[in-house]
């Protein structure tokens, strides 16, 4: 078989191999002023071609669109649509330091969601319905529906309304991926219908993603592979964190509070969580499995390890080593990995129910255990919240960790008197994690909650400054959550003029 | 029949007659140290001998106690209890001027929760156990089960758990009550089991609540009847709040959005809400229903005037004159109205599968859209984040109410540049309204969020400030939400120093 013949045999409904153009072409194919829901989730399974070629023809021409995604983007998408003026609104997720420039100079207009909310938005008719989608795929079966790749998203519900489809058949991905995708489309209220989902492992919908083949309007060929995600190796700050939260876990199982087995586990992107999750490796822990968004090398690390028997996500996002054993040996995972909507991955309904283990990461948390996960200084954006919210409000246990300080000289305390933005309210807020220790907040009051943090997780240099304040509010202005409202933000607004939170 | 017989006729379990006691003899079964929780929700149902009798004993005797209730209580029960020193903790809510104030003081630890969560956290054992349950009951049925009275709240998980129950009969509630409640208690996770509701009117659960009768340690009567709710007239702030929202509610259904249904309502508590539901009586909204936390005179309004079909709440809390009108005339009701555990009314599955319209008060909220909903000047715990969480964060339309300014002279601003805490993140926010106008967040960015909200919803005498505050955040900080933070809480800091927000 040639390579050309490999690659049409990848497209199983004949009416489509007409409709072959390039990305190029495709790219044409999206009007100005367009929203485009496009797959592609924590940079798995992402538009590489037609979205990079859309970039391309804004460098020369006067386009733009509002582009809603699963999550982030791999490759140098992001930065090269907000290079090139090509995006006027985002949603509901990025992790691009090129678009996040753009979004803090006001100039893309950038829509932080929940993200199992995007699709309960689009379909409440709150934001502008999706008009184009572009869909990766590893093949299209004799329907001419989509098999999906690496992720899935908000792909299913962008199929199912848009009139418009592009599909991107990725031939790096190999045909072996089929089975693990489990695709639904919710109905609109009032004839929502319940998550039939009673344990990780359930699966409710379909492998592939149902669409109308009419709005089909072109196939573009791609062999290009998942950015790979970078993950740094642990440090003493990311093994501290980890070591204090797997202490916490056995404690827990000694009284008697969880199994060995925990309940289903989430983690949030980046190396705390893969550092927590690896951890798992050597302890007496087992029969662990996961609800979360993102599986991640440490996933696949402990399914090896025989650790984890089943792992529920929306991406595979993982690093070039582990997606290349993945990708080789895909029929041996298969039957302990499903890849879900995000609406499903992420449904309040869904990790209530299953009660989740949620961990993810603060940018910076203050006394009373509210949670800042996005703004940096206050008024810049990072990436975005996530599917942060939707776990930490429904888990069983909500999880955050941060470093206790960082850069160096340990300049900035990521414990403070306030956040500068909250995220995560002290009523979803259950632990609290730095290198230095742990806060467990359940059950305790305001003040209580104080006393635990700064003594449990402030680094050592931030301790006594952060306890000065907390007495003097109590004695000075009192209440339930005692403030200075003069002195809140009086951290932050000394490492902008001095660059050190010190005094 | 006598008095005595007709009381005695309300314990159709045979052992438990002879486990009639006075109050006062059941307040000394509650040890000191003792974790109990009782029936009440917002001023229903709630104990009306027995926690008294207990806040008597405690003025002579040194005893405490955590208290778990599923809202507010009615008569001065809570103020009792504090001055007593009665009370250790107290959660998941309250709205009582004496008990506030040790609150702020810091004599009573109190553990604001969202009320959808109470009953997760006692079955996590995220809190100590209840360890004796106090339930209002209308009569006990032939196997010792309780028939609650006008709410329902978190008494069935308490009489599921408690080793000690105590059962207050309260023979001023009529028995035709039976027949509207609806009690069930989850299972633990990762046992927990789907919520089967489809539609506001599914029952899911018993007209009782079960209980092993061997742990009922004593019968007590009473015949107090709830304290009513105090509901002021409309004054025109109100009446303009809930203009706008008409307006809004009838432009969605001219788009197609919504139909002149709407989609199940649900209210907090107080004037506003009331006023926007007394709205609805002549205008052509017509099949309303109802899925809430508490049913107000205005539901019962609307029922009456065929504008409403059904009603789903925890509690029916009236004023005396709709009380009596409901009393007397249940069995018109009956097949209109379902009572819910809190768990229930407020589940996240069931509120974001519905599609609720949450309507909700806010103590001030901030021009990126975020919500104060409980604390006064940063510090101050006014009554707590009820149920306005679990609604806002999963309901179709998330709306927060409230007057543009307020006191004399219009001291306080209730639009700020930033509010003084968060229960309600910019994510989980629609729509703003104050008497001023209202503001549609849906699908903008924090600067375009800014903009309309300043417009809109500002007070005229706070608006070039604010307006100002925000042009000079972009122009001198920038970012994805521009502040100031040397500034951002001026507004506060001016009250507090002044008297009034004013420049």
């Amino acid at each position: 078989m040639t390579k050309e013949d490999s690659r049409i045999e990848r497209i199983k409904y004949a009416p489509y191999r007409e409709r072959i153009i390039t990305a190029e072409q495709a790219a044409l194919l999206i009007h100005d002023q367009a929203v485009v829901g496009a797959s592609g989730f924590t940079k798995a399974g992402d538009s590489k071609s037609v979205l990079p070629a859309f970039a391309q023809r804004a460098a020369k021409e006067n386009v733009a669109i509002t582009l809603i995604t699963g999550a982030s983007l791999g490759q140098t998408t992001d930065a090269d649509l907000a290079t090139n003026n090509a995006l006027i609104r985002r949603m509901p997720f990025q992790a691009d330091a090129v678009l996040r420039k753009t979004i803090n100079s006001g100039q893309v207009k950038y829509i932080d969601q929940h993200l199992s909310e995007t699709i309960e938005q689009l379909q409440e008719k709150h934001i502008p319905q999706v008009e184009i989608a572009i869909i990766e795929a590893t093949y299209i079966n004799e329907e001419g529906f989509i098999i999906p790749t690496t992720s899935i998203g908000n792909s299913a519900y962008f199929a199912s309304v848009a009139k418009k489809i592009i599909i991107e058949v990725n031939t790096a991905i190999p045909l072996s991926i089929e089975g693990i995708h489990d695709n639904c489309v919710p109905k609109k209220q009032p004839r929502r219908e319940i998550i039939p989902i009673h344990t990780v492992e359930d699966k409710i919908g379909e492998s592939f993603i149902r669409l109308n083949p009419e709005n089909v309007v072109g196939v573009v060929f791609s062999s290009i592979e998942d950015t790979p995600a970078l993950l740094p190796e642990p440090d003493h700050k990311t093994s501290a964190i980890s070591q204090h939260l797997l202490n916490f876990f056995e404690e827990e199982v000694k009284k008697g509070k969880l199994t060995y087995a925990l309940l289903p586990l989430q983690a949030g992107i980046g190396k705390v969580a893969n550092a927590v999750l690896t951890g798992f490796k050597h302890g007496p822990f087992e029969n662990l499995t996961m609800y979360s968004e993102v599986l991640q090398d440490s996933t696949f690390d402990l399914i090896d390890a025989g650790k984890m028997t089943f792992a529920s996500g929306s991406s595979i996002t993982v690093t070039e080593e582990c997606y290349n054993r993945l990708l080789e040996n895909f029929d041996q995972y298969k039957d302990k990995l499903v890849l879900r909507p995000q609406n499903i991955s992420n449904a309040p309904e869904v990790i209530r129910r299953l009660g989740i283990i949620a961990i993810n990461t603060a940018i910076e948390f203050d006394i009373y255990g509210n949670v800042n996960s996005t703004h940096i200084g206050g008024n810049k954006m990072m990436n975005g919240i996530g599917g942060s919210g939707d776990f930490a409000r429904n888990a069983y246990l909500s999880i955050f960790v941060t470093q206790a300080a960082s850069k160096d000289n340990n300049v900035i305390s990521h414990v403070l008197p306030m956040v500068s933005h909250v995220d995560h309210t002290e009523h979803d807020v259950d632990i609290l994690v730095t290198d230095i220790g742990l806060a467990d907040l359940r059950g305790l009051s305001p003040r209580e909650r104080a006393e635990v943090i700064i003594e449990n997780c402030a680094h050592p240099d931030y301790r006594d400054e952060l306890r000065d304040y907390f007495d003097r509010a109590v004695k000075e202005v009192g209440g339930h959550t005692p403030h200075i409202l003069e002195e809140a933000y009086k951290f932050h607004i000394r490492f902008k003029n001095t660059g050190s939170m010190k005094s």
